[in-house]
């Protein structure tokens, strides 16, 4: 078995980390004036709007948290974090503990606490900020942040779901999936017994409620009670989503010496790739109708950057760990779409938004969904699992 | 002036109503199960999913007995009218008289009155009707939906705002452009004189408060006062808004007898048109960023199909109002662009999603946003101008 083939890639990845993608969030992202994260950036670095996204400033501090917690102890990366944190401590949330989802430069709310993602991405900040100072207060922000995600986890939305309640209730793939994500990044928090018994039902979930049997997909909504809907919402497939879910369980799966469960990742991660596999231009689609439908998503056809790297990230992991030939044949396939499309030939960072042909649709390096997160976090995850 | 010289496109609008557009619906959409209309049409006209959307119910009431009472007295048409209106009488509403945005197919609520176009639309569906029959209670309806909006006007999406009250209140184009083209439908039924006193706000709204003078384009949103704002939502530009709005312009300058209206609206229309017009491609692009910086609407480049029969009525009406060369050679130009792109040649009905190329994107007849509206109507306006 060679697992050591995809060695060579190790070194390019850490490269573009630590020499381009770094570098770019330290020298642009940072605002002087009122403190937190810049994330609209253009195609050269430079600032064309200055509202602050919640889900991007909480995702910056942690990456600039994890990457002084597992690369280096450098001063500037740390106070890069401490830059962020201290902006959304003083102004993200409201008087109930939830996080805002969007701030203006200055830090007065924009819009209201209605996306429980902004909680979740709070929580994964601070608690990587206290695993890099020790400071009481950023653990005590965090399991603050991450029991108030658990009691609105029934009802995320609140009071802003359009719903009427009973016709057609649905629950989302996201949650859950990014509550994996979040309960081992806080396991140390949290207690080893306790985070156990958070994902035990977090794995079910993901690897059974929203798995569709029939396709061997996983569904992006479905029933309470588990069920297919056959509707927009309940057709909707994200294969970014399920393939990023994918390396999610296979670190639980690691995590609870699951061999099965790894097995079933992999079968997963394939079949979703192979479904979302743009097979005339290359790259995975952003959405699909699991009947082939039309879709309501006008942006379907399209090709993101964190869909891409996320799914490098589950092939390498599960070549690692179980030397998966098709892992291993789809990483090296994805590898060459995504260091050709996405990544700026001439300027720093990469593009996140191409159309279905692989060209650029808007010239970006961040904006109000991509910021310092998804790109740094898959080149460092693919630099350790391949090194 | 060559005032008549566009009279030969007549036939083929006319036609194209009666021939092709007009049997769709009244062959695909009619609900015979649960009542109401299915628009979730595929290019063949098959159903590919069953839930009602109340904008597109009270659109279809609307056109069917808009052309009962300006085409033909066919009973058929004004059945499958009072067949839509009868469903939107007895699940369309809530209990305090607000339109549902969308119930599932036998007529539970789905989605709350987040939305005021659903009660724009409902009421345009109802006085139409009562057009139609002099019913009463249709006139009701109409009038109790209208005091409604006016009421809700200021305040459009209610508890399901999510923007944060105070930082940045921007007020958007949409409902003033809208109630300009309501108030003239509702004429007969307001009273002209309540009719009038409720227009003259509305065209300083459009003409005025979004209008903005350095570059004499309509802005999306301003602030409350009126001004520019530089953000994400300030900086918007639909020139698709912008080009349909100034034909319900130029319909109440006619009713107005304000010339000095109408070459105000053109010198809009023809900007407007030049500005969102794709030099590559062709079509009209669905958004602009107004300093040309990166949009958060993905869909920004494509082509739709609303955006292209709308402003082919602005340039048929300014041509037809004054002669205006430029309003007739920006007719014939996207004249060939929208028969080439959105015409299905095998199928009936036109596409409603093309990708920034002119290929379709989505290949269905009707969604959740595209029914039995923009079309039919723009082929009968277009006929009627023109004949």
């Amino acid at each position: 078995m060679g697992y050591k083939e995809l060695n060579a890639y190790a070194a390019p990845y850490k490269s573009e980390l630590l020499n381009n993608i770094i570098p770019f969030w330290m020298n642009h992202s940072r605002d002087m004036v009122s403190g937190g994260y810049f994330t609209c950036l253009n195609r050269r670095g430079e600032v064309f709007d200055t509202d602050k996204f919640m889900w991007l400033q909480g995702r910056e501090v942690w990456l600039f948290s994890m990457i002084y917690n597992r690369i280096e102890k450098k001063q500037e990366w740390l106070d890069m974090a401490l830059h962020g944190a201290n902006f959304m401590k003083k102004f993200g949330m409201d008087a109930l503990g939830n996080w805002y989802f969007s701030l203006n430069q200055e830090g007065k709310p924009l819009v209201h606490p209605y996306n429980i993602f902004s909680d979740c991405f709070a929580a994964m900040a601070f608690s990587e900020l206290y695993k890099a100072t020790g400071n009481q207060e950023y653990k005590q922000i965090a399991l603050n942040t991450f029991n108030n995600i658990l009691e609105r986890q029934e009802n995320p939305k609140g009071l802003y779901s359009k719903a009427y309640p009973g016709t057609r209730s649905l629950k989302n793939f996201s949650l859950p999936m990014i509550l994996c994500n979040l309960s081992l990044i806080m396991e140390d928090i949290l207690g080893t017994e306790y985070a156990g018994r958070t994902i035990r039902p977090l794995i079910k979930e993901v690897m059974e409620v929203f798995y569709d049997k029939d396709s061997g997909l996983i569904l992006e909504n479905v029933t309470l009670e588990g069920k297919f809907n056959d509707s927009f919402e309940g057709r909707l497939l994200n294969p970014g989503h399920t393939n990023e879910s994918m390396w999610f369980m296979m670190d639980l799966a690691v995590r609870n010496n699951d061999h099965a469960l790894i097995d079933k990742c992999i079968d997963v991660l394939l079949r979703s790739t192979d479904n979302g596999w743009d097979k005339k231009h290359g790259g995975i689609f952003y959405f699909l109708d699991i009947k082939g439908y039309p879709l309501q998503q006008l942006e379907w056809d399209q090709k993101l950057w964190w869909v891409h790297i996320e799914t490098l990230i589950s092939m390498a992991k599960g070549y690692r760990l179980t030397g998966n030939e098709d892992c291993k044949n789809w990483f090296e396939t994805i590898h060459e779409y995504t260091w050709k499309h996405f990544k700026d030939p001439e300027y720093p960072e990469w593009f996140g938004y191409l159309n279905r042909e692989g060209t650029p649709l808007l010239e970006l390096k961040g904006g109000k969904w991509k910021g310092c997160f998804h790109i740094p976090r898959g080149l460092f995850e693919i630099w350790k699992i391949l090194e």
